[in-house]
């Protein structure tokens, strides 16, 4: 890997690890099993490892920012996700965070 | 510090540290100043801590993104820095990047 793309790596990786938290929250205002939230944000574009994932689901879950329930409907049971009222005033609050920060970021970037 | 602020805080920490080197790089298409760069990207909306900006620029300038040159002129001397060829090539790159994930972002957020 030439240097340029070994530094180009690092920056991105810095700049979307920032940005899952905001991402998997606003993707569970209804309950999604880590595999499809998965496969539902890839679709829109924004991939995210399972290794960073799932530490990351039980993380919120621990911070009473997600709620999780258990599906035995299967044939294997699966763990499912959703914010809490905590959670949506969370996401609320990081969302206008998040807005604030691109429009001050779009001064820096067109001057 | 009620825990909903302390949660917020942290993730708005973590949103905003990765963004610290694009903006960085988006102000020194011309030389500048330690202090002066932090002001102007005060002005615009953008604080960064000295204790962050100073090692990043060290760091760049390893990385051969930025150059300084000292400026003598003054009552005691000053470090200027601004992007090497090098580090326009990287800033062009990561600006992209920025506006790709910005996308996905817009796209996750408003569905």
């Amino acid at each position: 890997m030439s240097e340029m793309n070994e530094i180009l790596l690092s920056l991105t990786q810095e700049l979307r690890r920032g940005t899952i938290v905001l991402s998997v929250l606003s993707q569970l205002n209804e309950p999604q099993y880590g595999y499809t939230l998965v496969k539902n944000m890839e679709d829109k574009g924004v991939s995210v490892d399972t290794n960073t994932l799932y530490p990351l689901l039980r993380r919120l879950e621990k911070q009473e920012i997600l709620i999780s329930e258990w599906d035995t409907d299967g044939s294997k049971p699966r763990k499912y996700y959703k914010r809490t009222e905590f959670g949506d005033a969370v996401y609320l609050k990081l969302l206008q965070q998040w807005r604030e920060m691109t429009d001050s970021m779009e001064k820096l970037l067109n001057n």
